[in-house]
């Protein structure tokens, strides 16, 4: 199942492709290709090249570690991801490295590197979903977590699947039409609220 | 100039040329470009599909709102980032608009999107150099920013030029390597610190 992006302008190929599926097909991913996903995510750019993002990742050839990771999202979503035959946590480091104050950005070069992540991922034909729907102290403690690290979101990777596999509602949630605000709702020029001429 | 990724597995094309110069080219970006930016940021994933960017934007053809702009940046972004002939800001909505609760994921969405928005324009052979020494009351006060918004960070963009252009000390910092943590320092399974099998 593809849903490309409804754009009035073509764009880059995965940035069309891209989307969220709840359905991923029982195949499993090459240690190799995971690999990969990271190093893209490693070349996000970050305030002060601080690279305040971590990975932590539980695939289906170690159960146990698998279940674990299930375990650590809120319910809604274990009914679902637990088709995904890899999991992840993204985490971020609260504080500077280089002066240990707080690093305001963290969250936000999270996203770029997940960003990166996920278009290396879609131009390797692997889908992802994110969650903000997560359980922080369990991972906290599930993972031994330290102080100064914030868990951020997790993510269901796999090959997109077929929505029978989902239960009724998920299944019916999966075909919906994907909307998005229209440009001027979102980008100004001069003042605040004035849609930028580029976009009126 | 290009300052590819010097990874060990080759990347897809845009996320391995990715790099944020300081150095930009006089030369002008056409609106339809622009838009396109636009249009890939805007369909990023994000919590709730809640959509909390917004971007103001500003360009070398309008010169008194690109002064504007300019003078929302720290002094030393200015020194350089006056080469661009765009300048963008970001900004997050810190609240939810479907509850108006607190949205922990504003800025990590805002990175999604802007992540998006990198991609595409290094497709389209622009480059691109975020910068969070912003001054987040001065864009508050001069683009008349309502309460349950936060500036993020600036963005700015253009044709990479020669990094002769650039005062001495930042045509040196341009001409630098480019250095990442290594995998395993980032990616871990089973427990926090302990490197993934897959980045061993």
């Amino acid at each position: 199942m593809e849903k490309p992006a409804e754009t009035s302008y073509p764009l880059h190929d995965p940035l069309q492709r891209r989307w969220s599926p709840r359905a991923f097909a029982d195949r499993p991913i090459a240690d190799k290709q995971l690999t990969i996903l990271f190093e893209a995510a490693r070349w996000a750019s970050s305030c002060f090249n601080e690279q305040p993002w971590q990975f932590i990742v539980a695939t289906k050839s170690t159960p146990q570690e698998y279940e674990r990771m299930l375990s650590c999202l809120v319910e809604g979503n274990q009914k679902w991801a637990k088709l995904a035959p890899v999991l992840m946590l993204t985490v971020a480091r609260s504080t500077f490295d280089h002066n240990g104050k707080a690093n305001p950005h963290a969250w936000h070069d999270v996203g770029l590197a997940v960003g990166n992540l996920v278009i290396q991922a879609t131009t390797l034909g692997l889908s992802l979903h994110q969650m903000a729907g997560i359980l922080p102290d369990r991972i906290r403690e599930v993972y031994g977590m330290p102080q100064g690290f914030d868990p951020v979101a997790a993510l269901a990777l796999g090959f997109a699947g077929d929505p029978t596999l989902l239960p009724e509602e998920l299944a019916q949630r999966e075909q919906a039409t994907r909307t998005r605000k229209p440009l001027w709702e979102f980008v100004f020029s001069g003042q605040w609220g004035q849609p930028a001429t580029m976009v009126k």
